[in-house]
This record gives C-alpha cells, sequence and structure tokens, in this order.
C-alpha cells in the first residue's frame, strides 16, 4: 500500500524544473528534476510540459495539490503572480497566490515573489522562488538571515518567519560577464579546476574594501602579468574576489551578523562557507529540500 | 620658411595611434590621428605602419627626434620597456625608455609604463601611455591628482611631478560588459542618446554606497521593471552608477581632494566633471595635446 500523495510541488525556475511528491505528514515521497526552465518551453506551452514530466504523478494522484514557484509566475511564466511585498511571512504569500485552471477540473496554485523597496533610497529589489525556499528553511521565531548564492545571490533579513528585506547581487553573472567578455579572462584558464588558496586570496582582497571593487578587478590581471598567479589559478581568484566583496557590502549594509544559513547547491554553499568563515561569520547549510516544504507550509496556510 | 621640426610624437595605444610634431620651443606645429593601434599592426609590421602613418614628416624632418608612448612599449609591442616603478619623475621614466633603430640610421624612443605596488597588500598596478600625458599636463610643485577616465580610468597621485601612486578602475570595460552580456542589458537600448537626470540619479547612488556595487547594479534592472525609468535611459543610468561608484571609491581610497585635473576625450571629460561635482568635487580640464607635451618634457631630460 503506498502512502497518499497530498501535494505535488514544483520549482519552476527560468533554466530549469525540480517536482516533488510530499505525504499528508509533508515527508518527501519522491522528487525528480531536469525538467525544463520557463525560458526552453515554447510559445506557452507549459501545461504539455507540466505533462510530460510529471503526467504519471497527476494521473496516480488526482486529489493531490498542485503548488508552483519561482519564474513561472512571472510576466514571462504561466502566469504572473503580483509580487508580495515585504513584510513576506507564509500568510502574506499565501494571500498572493494566483490559480491557473488545468484540463479535467484540477488548478495549479502559483507563488507570488517577494519585492522590497528600500524606503531610504526608493528603489526597489525582487525575487522570485528564493522566498519559497526561505519559507522552507526558516519558519522558526527569531531573527534569521538567509544567504542562497548563485548567479542573482539574494541576501534575505528574516524576523519570526518573515522576509523584512532583502538585497540581491549580481555576483554570478558579473563574474561569467567578466570571465568571457572582459580583458580579465584573457589570462585565465576558464575550466580550471578550484583553487582554496586563489579563491581565500580573492575574498581576503574584497572584503577589505569591498567599495574599491572597480579597482580591485584588476588586480586578476595583473598578479597574472607579474606571475604571481597563473591561468589556472585566476578563475577561482576572480571567484573569491567577487564573493568577498559581496559579503563586505552585505556587511556595510545592515552589519555583521555572527550566523547566516545558506541555501543553494552544495559546491556554491561549500564556497560561500568559506567566505563567510573569512569574514568571521558561520555559514549553516540549510535543510534539504526547503522549496518544497515553504510550497507546504505556504498551502498550509491557505 | 618653416618651423624646424625638433621632435615628432607619437602616442601609439591598443586600439589607435596619434601623432604630432612639435618646434624646438615646444609649440605644437601640427597633429595628425587615425593611425592603427598596435592590435591592428599584423606581424610586427610596426615601422611600416609608422612609414605609412607619418613617412612625410621622417622624409621632411630628418634631423627630428622620434619618440613614442602607451601600449607601442608593452610585451605585445614593438620593444617592450619596461615599467618605471613608482615614484615616477619625468627623469626616472626617461632613464627606463628603449631606443629602437630605424632604417637610415634613426632610432626610435620607446617610453616605459609605469608601476605601483600598494604596500599595504602587495597587488601591483600598471599603466601605460596615460604617465606621459599626466607629465605633460602637471608639470608643477604641489599635490595633485590626475584622472583620465575611459575603459580603464586611472586616478594618479601626483607630489611636485612625479606619480606617487596610482589605481586603476576597469569602469568603462565593466559598462560594456554588463550591457552587452548580462540581463541588465535586456531592458536597455543601447545605441540611447545621453540622459543628464539618469546619469545624475546613477552617479547619487552609486556615490551613496560604493561597497554595494554588486547589489545597486541591480537597480538598472528593477527600476526598469517597474517603469520608473525607461530602456533609453537606462543606459546612461548604468554609466552613472559605475562612475559614481568609481568615484566613490577613489575617495574611500585616499579621502576627498578638493579639485582634480582631468584628461581624456571631451565626452568622457564632461560626464566626470558632472559626477564629480555630485561628490563635491571640481574637476578642471588638462590641456590639450598633454601627451605630446609630457613627450618633450621626458625627450628634454635625457
Amino acid at each position: 500500500m503506498s502512502v497518499a500523495t497530498a501535494l505535488i510541488g514544483l520549482d519552476w525556475g527560468t533554466t530549469s524544473l525540480r517536482a516533488w511528491r510530499l505525504g499528508a505528514d509533508g515527508a518527501v515521497l519522491e522528487g525528480r528534476d531536469g525538467g525544463p526552465g520557463i525560458m526552453k518551453v515554447e510559445g506557452g506551452a507549459f501545461e504539455a510540459a507540466l505533462e510530460a514530466f510529471c503526467g504519471d504523478w497527476l494521473r496516480a494522484h488526482p486529489a493531490a495539490r498542485l503548488i508552483a514557484s519561482g519564474m513561472i509566475g512571472s510576466k514571462q511564466g504561466w502566469r504572473e503572480a503580483p509580487y508580495c511585498p515585504c513584510p513576506a511571512s507564509v500568510s502574506a504569500l499565501a494571500a498572493h497566490t494566483v490559480e491557473v485552471p488545468l484540463a479535467g477540473g484540477r488548478a495549479l496554485t502559483v507563488l507570488p515573489g517577494v519585492c522590497f523597496t528600500d524606503p531610504a533610497t526608493g528603489v526597489p529589489d525582487v525575487m522570485r522562488g528564493e522566498e519559497t525556499q526561505i519559507m522552507g528553511a526558516l519558519p522558526g521565531r527569531g531573527a534569521h538571515i538567509a544567504v542562497l548564492p548563485g548567479t542573482h545571490s539574494k541576501w534575505a533579513w528574516v524576523q519570526d518567519g518573515a522576509i523584512v528585506s532583502f538585497a540581491t547581487f549580481m555576483t554570478g553573472e558579473v563574474y561569467a560577464a567578466l570571465l568571457g567578455h572582459t580583458i580579465l579572462g584573457r589570462l585565465m584558464q576558464a575550466d580550471a579546476p578550484p583553487d582554496a588558496a586563489a579563491f581565500a586570496r580573492g575574498v581576503a582582497y574584497g572584503l577589505e574594501a569591498p567599495a574599491s571593487l572597480l579597482s580591485r578587478l584588476f588586480s586578476a590581471r595583473t598578479l597574472g602579468l607579474f606571475g604571481t598567479l597563473d591561468a589556472a589559478r585566476l578563475p577561482a581568484y576572480l571567484s573569491g574576489l567577487l564573493i568577498g566583496t559581496e559579503i563586505g557590502g552585505a556587511l556595510a549594509m545592515r552589519g555583521r551578523p555572527q550566523r547566516v544559513t545558506l541555501l543553494g547547491s552544495a559546491p556554491l554553499v561549500a564556497l560561500y562557507r568559506d567566505a563567510l568563515a573569512a569574514a568571521g561569520i558561520s555559514g549553516a547549510e540549510g535543510p534539504a529540500d526547503c522549496a518544497v516544504a515553504g510550497m507546504a507550509r505556504i498551502a498550509g496556510t491557505r
């Protein structure tokens, strides 16, 4: 006898689609990844893409709730779910979901993103998908910081389970653009293996003077020109310089926490843990499958 | 009767070649531009390129000294002239020149670049060509700051005519990489005309928190997403954000001067003058033809 599936959750981003099914007790029964991100779904054929990726689950569990988070709820996605402003709690997020009717009378609940407008500057920031992971990872009371490293890293300040503010850092995308499309890449072996010492040197240099990034970037050329770092070490150095600058910038914004929770892929979490340690901050790895745990929490609130 | 030409000076960089001829009194008699930068000279045929660009001058003025500054003296150029370490005075630069023998018994004097190693970090920085402009623009005594905006902006601290330290900022190249190769460019009209208000808004945001550049960059997306700045204004905003961050970073390094001397093309000088004014700094335009004036000073020292 199989355990009943209460919820099928989709983390549907720009470049990837992952899915899980959960029992009524919130336990993950099964997960799968490798589905198409929204940029790979042509002509808005999202229902066909969903059917192709987990039609077997949909047929086997006709009573399960369907929930999706991420860019699937953006203007470029299936149905736009407006941003939920901070403070974003599970109930506030639940109040901003939209329902997409599916063939056969079911519906897909699409979760919103979160927006935050800095009261001091009036400049908005946005996330879509990360808020659901944060809800799954940091359900408790108290003050927490979640760091989600990636193409666009997010730092989120969480109070009693609600995101009260956050900031995006374009660290990963800036790294790729600098490596691929500036003079810095010319001295680098782009496919070099990780190098912990070069990474640490970059982190220290970035942390020390984040305001000088536009200048300190040039060290990723001069240290190569002067033979201090070779082509295989320069990518790790540049990565460390950018991540150190990100951390230094976040500390300049909000002061130095003792501890943050890291949510992301294992290799990125390991890099950030090392970089945070250099700043005297403990980076604790968050729980696995926090995206679907967040979906279950938001679904339970509706 | 024509005035005798005492010196033919070449500012021979990566992408361009300019030339002037000077009388014995240092007055510019004639200038021309549009010659090939070193990247456009194939197979090391620099002497042929020189002949094609100003062979008429060489033949008409057989006794004139020939001097070149810029990347022509780099490893990728005609003959490498080793870097002169700071403090770099005209006499120190003259001591680091190299002579390239030409057909017919003449020689070309190739000027060195300058290197500076920050004693606090051990990280080197380099320039090639800008030092010659600085020697031409700031020959006097006292403390001065020269700012040379561009692909790689240089800030040089000058004391009694010698460059005592300097810093490179990759502002222009980072702008091009972000506009051309990140998500920021997707919302932008790349060929939009200048927009002073959007530029000023970017400058103010960058100046305010240069340590947060990796985060504040994302505003060049969100202000577009939320309709605050349209596609035609976002390039000027991003340019202002980067230039404001450059200036804020330079101030964080060395404190706030009252006045700097700007050396560069008229449009860039105008942008930097506006951005410096927002930081409370007067940006005075340096003299025209300061490259060849610097060559004449260095030549006079040998």
